[in-house]
């Protein structure tokens, strides 16, 4: 393998991403693949920083640019330093989020200009795209309950219900809008959603 | 006055910005004349956040598009929150640094590809333009040893000469493409420089 391969995991808060990478990572592992995992927004130094701006509930006068900026700095930072020197060592890249979640939770959610913030992740990350998108679809109210047993609601989930159904249908006009990505329902059992995302990992693989 | 009047000052550093934006502040103040002054990066409660990521030393493994997205969200904050208003309120906003820092420093001293710099900041402040730039023009060699009196080092400042003589030439390519720079030599003493700055802005004022 000359080049590694990037996949990303997407859905709405409690879709079970994180369950879902985590199980691809152990998969990977087992068979002896190189792997790394990381997150957004963080990954570095730098954008666990900038993470701790995004995530702080006081900083609610924020403005949306601004939000949307420090979104593409840390992926800015996560690309550069980590993403493009694993993969081209060979590597399998899983990452929790990327430029579509800005998409989905800022444009399709809030009404953002998509244009600005297609632009600003594509001059940022020098247009680097997924392999692979994984889109864990779930109904809001679902993954709202679901997320909100295991953790107290940070600033994102804490917005309407409302805001998460335009986030899901925004993921999926992405979808429509790209060849390379991979719709589960999430309300599937963990186990089948791990055999499909294997298979078409490994479809990948294999090319 | 229906509409205030965004000035700023921009020079390598040690080019006395800081003395002559206050200088005006005061001139106005003794009019009555409402101002407000600010700087970059920085100026809000989110903008200071960042500026302290962007001034650490300790990350020097910061991607130069990072730092440039972070700027620019820094701006974009200031803007958005306080410039815009203050300048719907019909006051005088005096800025230490704006855009043109990013395009000289940036741009013309790193050799970053100006359409990013100037796309994302365009985006990010919804292309808000001064009214007027005073450039303090300086030949680096004097600069650095001005403002290394006064304060250590950051890491901006630590960079070689030659950096700083190209931003030098980067705003003089800068006043040559814009309608309403104000060139003035930083050697002149600072009650010409206030006179000449003065002028300027009265000129601005009685439009």
């Amino acid at each position: 393998m000359q080049k590694g391969i990037f996949v990303v995991f997407e859905g709405v808060d409690g879709s079970g991403k994180s369950t879902q990478l985590d199980l691809l990572n152990k998969y990977f592992q087992s068979s002896g693949i190189e792997t790394y995992t990381t997150r957004e927004p963080g990954g570095t130094r730098v954008g666990e920083k900038i993470r701790e701006i995004l995530l702080d509930p006081d900083f609610s006068e924020m403005r949306e640019r601004t939000e949307a900026l420090l979104y593409a700095a840390a992926r800015a930072q996560l690309v550069a330093q980590i993403i493009r020197p694993k993969l081209e060592l060979g590597t399998i890249v899983l990452c929790d989020r990327y430029i579509d979640s800005s998409l989905a939770y800022q444009g399709y959610g809030r009404g953002m200009e998509l244009d600005f913030l297609v632009n600003i992740n594509r001059l940022g990350t020098g247009d680097l795209k997924p392999d692979l998108t994984i889109l864990l679809d779930l109904a809001p109210e679902e993954g709202l309950a679901r997320s909100r047993k295991s953790r107290p609601a940070d600033r994102l989930e804490s917005e309407a219900l409302d805001f998460h159904r335009k986030v899901r249908a925004g993921y999926i006009e992405l979808s429509k809008k790209s060849n390379n990505y991979l719709i589960l329902n999430a309300r599937d059992p963990v186990d089948v959603l791990h055999g499909e995302i294997t298979a078409a990992v490994g479809g990948l693989l294999s090319v």
